[in-house]
C-alpha cells in the first residue's frame, strides 16, 4: 500500500578538516581549480548531515523506522569516524577519493544502504556551509 | 503545458503535548520501544508544517494558489484543532492513532486532500523537533 | 551511470521592491485579490534563492560543478539585475509579468535553463518571507 | 527585588519598501553615500523585529508581561503602519527622517516606550537582512 | 584583569509539556488570564536553552570553562530532570510554581548559580517558540 | 545625547582548520584536557563572527556606521587573513596563542579597536558551531 509511505529525515552534525586536491595534477592545476580549498595545511567545516529514510509507516508503532535508531547509526557510521578527524588524512575512505562535499556525501550514502534492509530507500543531504550543500543520490 | 506547474510551500507552527503508546501492548512493551516518548503524563513539541502545494501558475495572478488561502487553510484544518491541545486526548483523529510525526502528517494531508481540487497535488513535511522531521507522502 | 549523480545548491540572497498588480484588471478587483501586496507604492522582501543543479560527479574534482561558478552565474544572473531593485520598474522581465515568487523563480530557471549545459537539470527554490516559498519548476 | 526581573522577548515580521535618501544633499552625494539602497525606485525587506521588555516576574502568572500584550501592542504600532507599506511615503513617521534601520529602530522604540508603563524597561532589536542588524538603545 | 573576561554560551534543547494555572484562582480567571496555555490537558513545547557564563580566559586553555563541562551540567540540571517530560507534575520544583519561560528560566538559573564558582557570572536565555523568548537575570 | 545612540551588528562566516593544543603540556594532558579538540592532524569549522558597533546615530544619514564599511573591514580584517586557513599555521597571531573561539574573539575584537575611532564601542560574537559561542569582551 504505496500510499502509507513516507519520509523520515534526522539531522546531525559533525566538524571536520579537510583539503580539495587531486593528487594526479600538478600544484598549479590543483591551485587553479580548487583555489583556497586547496590549502596544504587543510581548513575546515561544520558539517550538517541529513538522513532520508523512505518506507512504509509501521501500524504498531506509526514510526518508518525509530528516529534512535537512525541517530544510533549516525553515530557509528558517520560521527565516530568523522567528528573533529582530517577527513584526508584520518578517514581512510578518502585516502584515494577527494573529499568534496558530493564525495561525502556517497561515502555517507554507501553506508546507510550497506546496512539499511532493502525495503527502506535512503537519501543523503549534506550541508558543507550555509551556502554550498549537496544531495546523493540526486533529486 | 507541464512547465508551467510550480509547487508553493507555506510555512506555520504548532504546539501540542503528545504521547507515544500502543494500547494493544503491555506497559513494558511500550516502554522498551518508545522509550520517554512513552511518558504517561505526556511531553511536547513545538510543530513546524509544511504545506506544499503543486499546479499551474495561473497567468492572471502569477499564483498557484494564493498563499493567504493556504493559510486560512492551515488555521482551520490544523491550528485550531491542534494547537496548544493534548493530541492524544483532544483530537480525535488521534484517539486510535498513535500520534507519531509520521501519522500526524498522513491526518494533516489527508485533510488537505480532501479540501483541495484534483489538480493540486499536496505534500506535508512536518518537523517534530530541530533533529527530527518527516515527509507525507514520501518523497 | 546514473548512481554517480547529485544534486548540489547553491544559496544567495538579493533584497527588492515589487508590488502585484495585473493591468487588465480594475483597481477594485486588484485590491480584492491581491489585498496589502497590490499597495501602488510598492513593499519589498529580502528573497533567499536555492539555485539546485544535477549532474555527474566528476571523478577528477568530485564535483557535480564548481559552487564559485554557480556563485559567479548567481551574481550575473540575478544579483546585479534584481538586488536592491524595483523589480516592477526596473527589471524588463517584468514589464508585462506580475512579479510573483512564481514567477521570479521561472525567469531565473530560464536563466540558468539557457546558460547551462544540457546534461544538467535545474531546480530554481525561491523564498520571499520565512513563511512562503516556491520551487519552479514543481517538486 | 531587582533579582526577579527577567526580560522577556517576542518576535515579529513585517515586509516593506524604502529608499536611504537626504534631500538636503544632491543626487550624486546621496548616490556616493548610499549606493544601491538610494535606488530612487526604492527596494525592500523581510524585517524581523524583537521587542525586548524588562520588568518584575509577576508571582500570580509567572509573567514579566502577557506576550499575547506585547504580539497586540506589535501588531497595532508596528505591523499595521508598516507591513506591506512604502516606508518613504506610506509612513509619516519618516517623511522627514531616513528610514534606516537604526531610525527604524528608534521610532518602534518611541512608540513603545510611549504605550508601557515606566517599570517596564524596552529594547528594540531589527534585523533588515540576515547580515545586517539593530539595536535600540545601544547594547 | 577584567578585559580579559569573556562570555561562553552553550546551547541545547530538551521538549516537555506544561500547563500555565494558578491553582489560587477559579477556573473562569484561568481562563481568561492563560487562554490556551491553561488546557487542563496540557501542551508542549521544543525548548531550545542557552547557558551564558562569563569568567576570565584561562591562559593556559584559552577557555573561559570548558563546554563540554557546561554540556555535562545541562545534561545533569537541565536534560535529565525536564526532557520529554511533564513539567507541572513531573518535575518537583514546578509543584507550587508556574511553569511560565520565566519561571523556567530562573529555576535553570538557581542550578548553576549553586552549582558554579563565585567567579563566574551566569545568565539563562529561554526559547519557548521561535517568537518567545525570556532572559534571567534581565538583560 | 547618549539616548541617540545604537549598536550595529554585521554578520559574516569563514571556514578554517584549528587544533587546540597547549605545547607547555604533555601530549597526555593536552589529550585529557582537549580531547578530539586536540587532534594533531586538525579538524575545523564554518565560524560565524557578529561584529557590534555601538556609537551615535548621524542624523545626515541615519546611520551610526555605514554597514557595507564594517564589511569591508571584516574583509580585510578577518575573512582574507583566516578564510580556508590553518588558524594555527597561516595565521601569525595564533603562532604563541590558543585558537579557542575565546582567543579568536579577542585578536578580532583587537583589531577592530584598533582600526576605529574611540568614539565607538565594539564587541564580537563568534559562533564556532550551532551550539557553541563566545562573545568579548564579556557580555
Amino acid at each position: 500500500m504505496s500510499g502509507m509511505k513516507a519520509t523520515v529525515i534526522r539531522r546531525a552534525t559533525f566538524n571536520a578538516a579537510h583539503r580539495l586536491h587531486n593528487p594526479a595534477w600538478s600544484e598549479e592545476k590543483n591551485a587553479a581549480v580548487f583555489g583556497l580549498c586547496n590549502n596544504p595545511k587543510y581548513h575546515g567545516h561544520n558539517y550538517t548531515l541529513f538522513v532520508h529514510i523512505t518506507g512504509e509507516i509501521n501500524p504498531d508503532t506509526g514510526y518508518v523506522m525509530d528516529l534512535k535508531v537512525v541517530q544510533d547509526m549516525i553515530k557509528e557510521l558517520v560521527i565516530e569516524p568523522f567528528d573533529h578527524q582530517n577527513l584526508n588524512l584520518d578517514v581512510p575512505a578518502f585516502a584515494n577519493l577527494i573529499p568534496s562535499a558530493e564525495n561525502i556525501a556517497r561515502i555517507i550514502y554507501d553506508r546507510f544502504r550497506a546496512a539499511l534492509d532493502d525495503q527502506f530507500v535512503v537519501k543523503i543531504v549534506l550541508h558543507e556551509t550555509e551556502n554550498n550543500f549537496v544531495s546523493y543520490p540526486a533529486e
